[in-house]
């Protein structure tokens, strides 16, 4: 099927598309608040009705935590297998009051959609299913398609990483397709060639017995808050860098030519300070911020809160305090060695009077460095070309999908990450959004790369 | 009316005292929070019609923010004018999930009331108000009485800071009773002899316009919560001594005799620790609990938040961090310059690329210090050893209530400042409590003292 008949295919559908992802948006799938469980079964259980509808034999499998959908949709067995890896769960959508609308009622406005997942990953994934139904329809032959959704992506992917060895001989492929990242900017297609691992945890500090009185107690009881704001403020150096001993160790230097093209993306470092509104002073501010926000490791303090939180005034010494952090990891570091060496950090900066609590500590996958010369990545590129009119970018991004190294090794695949991701998408945030100008691209790049293997 | 009479009339009363105190613990007059003006307002008509119905005239004053109660009970003119301080307005309950029954649904358990209130002030405040009825029940020639109480005194006082010198004409008077402070111990009736002033301010810090992807822009954009962290631990020096420029500027240095008393106060650090559940150790450790805790001036942050408040994971760079502060002033500092100096320490230690937001700062009052020697402070002690079977102890406490230094110099009066709350009564705390015994002997020392006058 040539591009002019999909694009037709796409306005022909494209209301059911919308209907569809619509009614997948409106399910709170949020992995990180166990509140939201049964919200992110509905979910999966969405997802297995509609690709046994296109054909699929699924399987939606129970584990510890989140249920995992694996499904298959045979197919010419001469042509490179694919397996596509999503997630359907989603971020929290806090701070809920910023929401110009519901984040779970999904709201078109001037051609976006918004809602939570909109684009990250419940649309990137919707495009792709939408893609192989539309192919599937019109009597396309296709290669055969292996499908992996988990629903833990955002919370520390656990159950698939503890099954990977367990369901590695049904996810055998070649091409690994991952549609989770986004463009360098609106007009360039993007193939992302790394990714940064990711540790995550918390820690509390705990201090009095009670939230004492300010008056009677300040000057005698050690306060948990000024604790915190002082253990925290150790872990950066005056140049940016971490201060963490032992957190640099392993890191696998970066060829040159690859170091020499991130620091020569074509991108104004001014437009990016412009779109969120702060200047790019973060981190080890003497690299370029490409280098700084792909290929180093960063330590990034998520959510902090201590003592009271509503409106005015309130004279308390606070009985503790919480910190969420987020490593993010680069070639070479391993994240069970930098949470430890976190913690001991942390243990040796822990004021006195105040006793450490590790609430939660996952670190979940590496980082991922591909080769530009590597065959489906090119072959990726050559589809981009002509499905866009531009040669893409090369990216190594800042993010992580903590899985992919791991299932690209049980698979045996190569992975080919290509998404349509915008800055302006806000995922994370309040108010994400994916037009349906992004959404249609990707549906395309699908349809077309699948035909091309 | 002698002591056991006194005493008789209490065990005649109770059940009608204790019926009417959990009345007025049931009103939610948080005055922190506008949510809960009208409960304010329902709050003090309520005190209005009890001391109406004891046969005060009675003025409910409209202000700008709650309305303050003036009240006047006339007596025998030829003995010395008491005027009764207190306020009806209380603290926060957060966080509402640590109490054991609901901060506003009054309940006695083994002896003690548990109700946001209990103690601070609504306990101390109607054991007063509970005297004088008993006594003009009976028929005993008072003094004249009069009282004011404020709906502001746990956030910032302004109505009655505002219109203190319009109304100074009404409050004329010898003694300024006030029944908000504590015991040293459980068995040691005490006299307050100081308090801190205090000056509250909050402060945010912004970053980006947004919350960030925190894979994407970690080590790029500037990150609030790790700003807020890095300027708080500013703020105190390694001895813990506060580190603002000109922050002691001004104070008066303690008469030696006082330090001594202070210093020698014969209480065990080791049972406060055991109370509170941490070792002393905040504030200046050089000196001695009870000076830091009493007549040194301190910085504490009562709250603080940036990003992702809930379970688990969020990967994000918060877009603003807060922080809320207090400090405890002494003798000789202004309020309004240590505020001063704090903003100016914030703007020199402002990280790069966030911007300072200052969200309220309120200075209102100063602290006092009062003679052992003065007439009405020993009147006290004579009536409080009389009643108690044992000479009072004399203390400098480092809480505050703002408006006692200005009302002292209004009325013309000397303050007298017993109360007879104690540490476990845990106010401003979860589970706050007062225990109907102390609420008895407030009862016995407000009758005996009225009429000792």
């Amino acid at each position: 099927m040539d591009l002019n008949t999909l694009k037709s295919r796409f306005s022909g559908s494209k209301e059911q598309f919308i209907r569809e992802w619509r009614e997948l948006l409106a399910i709170q799938s949020i992995s990180a608040d166990p509140a939201f469980n049964e919200d992110c079964v509905r979910c999966a259980e969405w997802l297995v009705q509609k690709l046994k509808k296109i054909g699929f034999s699924t399987d939606l499998v129970s584990t510890d935590t989140k249920p995992v959908i694996i499904a298959e949709l045979p197919g010419d067995t001469s042509r490179p297998c694919v397996l596509f890896y999503g997630h359907y769960d989603v971020q929290p959508p806090d701070p809920v009051e910023l929401w110009q609308s519901p984040p779970f009622s999904p709201e078109i406005r001037n051609g976006r959609m918004y809602a939570r997942g909109a684009e990250d990953n419940k649309g990137q994934l919707f495009y792709f299913i939408c893609a192989v139904e539309a192919l599937k329809e019109a009597g396309v032959t296709l290669p055969t398609i292996k499908v992996l959704i988990e629903g833990e992506e955002e919370s520390g992917g656990k159950a698939l990483a503890a099954g990977l060895q367990s369901w590695k001989h049904r996810l055998g492929a070649d091409v690994l397709m991952v549609c989770d990242t986004g463009m360098v900017s609106a007009a360039i297609p993007t193939i992302t060639m790394g990714l940064r691992g990711i540790a995550t945890f918390e820690f509390k500090l705990h201090g009095p017995k009670y939230d004492l009185h300010s008056g009677v107690f300040g000057g005698i009881a050690p306060n948990p808050a000024q604790g915190m704001a002082r253990v925290l403020a150790t872990l950066h150096n005056a140049d940016g860098s971490i201060a963490v001993e032992g957190f640099y160790d392993g890191i696998t230097p970066m060829a040159a030519e690859d170091l020499d093209k991130i620091r020569n993306m074509p991108l104004d470092p001014a437009d990016l300070a412009a779109a969120i509104g702060v200047p790019l002073v973060g981190g080890e501010t003497a690299l370029t911020p490409w280098e700084r926000g792909g290929i180093r490791p960063t330590l990034e303090i998520n959510g902090l809160g201590s003592g009271y939180q509503g409106a005015g005034p309130k004279t308390i010494i606070p009985s503790s305090a919480f910190a969420k952090i987020t490593t993010r990891l680069v070639m070479g570091q391993d994240g069970k060695n930098v949470i430890a060496c976190v913690r001991r950090h942390i243990e040796k900066h822990l004021p006195a009077g105040l006793t450490l609590e590790i609430c939660y500590e996952s670190s979940s996958g590496g980082a991922l460095s591909l080769s530009t010369k590597s065959k489906y990545n090119q072959k990726a590129a050559e589809v981009l070309t002509a499905t866009f009119g531009r040669e893409p970018a090369f990216h190594w991004i800042g993010g992580s999908i903590p899985i992919i190294g791991a299932l690209a090794e049980a698979s045996g695949a190569e992975a080919v990450l290509v998404g349509f991701g915008l800055e302006e998408d806000m995922i994370h945030a309040p108010n994400e959004s994916f037009s349906l100008d992004q959404f249609e691209q990707g549906f395309l790049f699908c349809g077309s790369f699948l035909q091309a293997l």
